[in-house]
């Protein structure tokens, strides 16, 4: 059967990056569908009514939702090059407990950093850096979190580096200051065509957080 | 190797009650250690540093937290019996999906109807209900969430049903009523010795709650 693999997604979403990542180091082919938060398409309406989210993976009509799902389907799906978890069980363990760990932590915490007023900018700022320092400390000298190859941890973790530009001018502080290690590895992760082709230039993401800012007139 | 296997666990938690009637269901010989979450254990802060919760399996000295990962790895480790996940990548999509859906929102809405005063009382009662009429409906006419068989987002909700006549009393409303679908569910959840020794007395879940709204003063 041909595949059939298109990703409803929002060009400046870590989390529809995600999928873009994991696709690419498989090597599928996708279309890619761009949609209007403001307007959304049926056919997202229709593939996610739970939480009407994207991304949205949908792989021969049938949707896969939620980013960290959609990486393990991708990897469970496309098994046969870069796996993205490990084999063993306990090593998967640790992959999943990371990665959750990104998801639970890293995105309020850097929303908090631009959503909001200036009080609690300070304290988002914070929990962003204490964070980071927490993966970092993860990472300690591996080249990667999974080890000597790009991993699900990577995956999860690697589209919010082209958001760091927006945290660090709404916040007014240096992530390669305090996390030097962790920039070093967005270096390496960007060596690899599946992560540069798939992130959001840095530019673009601030624009298009200064659209929202604007809109809910904090400039 | 002789396996050992300690869970660190609070008797009226519904994330280690997952784990408890994972491991029963798998047939798995542990030892269980209560904990004082206002006097935690030092091998509770060596085991899960990162977020100092409970549960926490341990498994031949190795933790493992976060209790849907927990019941992951229980899958994955002792696999002769009872699969709790699809073998299938899109119906395992499909477990993961509710399994999330559930972590998402149903701690958080049943927390608001015990935990916080009257105003936001009434909000948390309307959100739980809808999550849990969502749920209801994609149960369907199913025996369980997993279909004929008992599987993981049977694992992951079970445990709220021993906390229902908690909601019920500080909301002061019939989940019966409203879901009767889910009520018979959790009915033909508890003919399972794997579920019934697994799960807290509803009593004692109330007289937990109690204590804590005597010291937050709500009663």
């Amino acid at each position: 059967m041909a595949e059939r693999v298109v990703l409803l997604d929002l060009y400046a979403s870590m989390f529809g990056m995600r999928a873009r990542v994991a696709l690419a180091e498989k090597g599928v082919e996708y279309e890619y569908r761009e949609e209007d938060l403001r307007n959304k398409s049926q056919l997202l309406l229709e593939m996610n009514p739970v939480h009407k989210k994207i991304p949205v993976l949908i792989h021969n009509g049938k949707p896969v939702c939620e980013s960290s799902i959609i990486v393990q389907y991708i990897d469970e799906v496309w098994n046969e090059k870069s796996p993205l978890l490990p084999s063993h069980p306990y090593e998967r363990v640790q992959a999943r407990f990371w990665a959750d760990y990104i998801d639970k932590k890293v995105y309020d915490a850097g929303r908090r950093i631009w959503f909001t007023k200036w009080e609690e900018r300070e304290a988002g700022k914070k929990e962003f850096l204490e964070t980071l320092k927490q993966l970092e400390s993860q990472l300690g000298d591996k080249p990667f979190f999974g080890g000597d190859t790009f991993g699900f941890v990577d995956v999860a973790l690697i589209p919010f580096s082209c958001w760091f530009h927006t945290y660090e001018t709404c916040g007014e502080f240096s992530i390669e200051e305090n996390c030097p290690k962790l920039i070093r590895w967005v270096k390496r992760c960007m060596e690899r065509e599946s992560v540069s082709k798939s992130l959001e230039d840095p530019n673009k993401v601030y624009d298009f957080v200064l659209a929202i800012q604007k809109k809910l007139g904090h400039k």
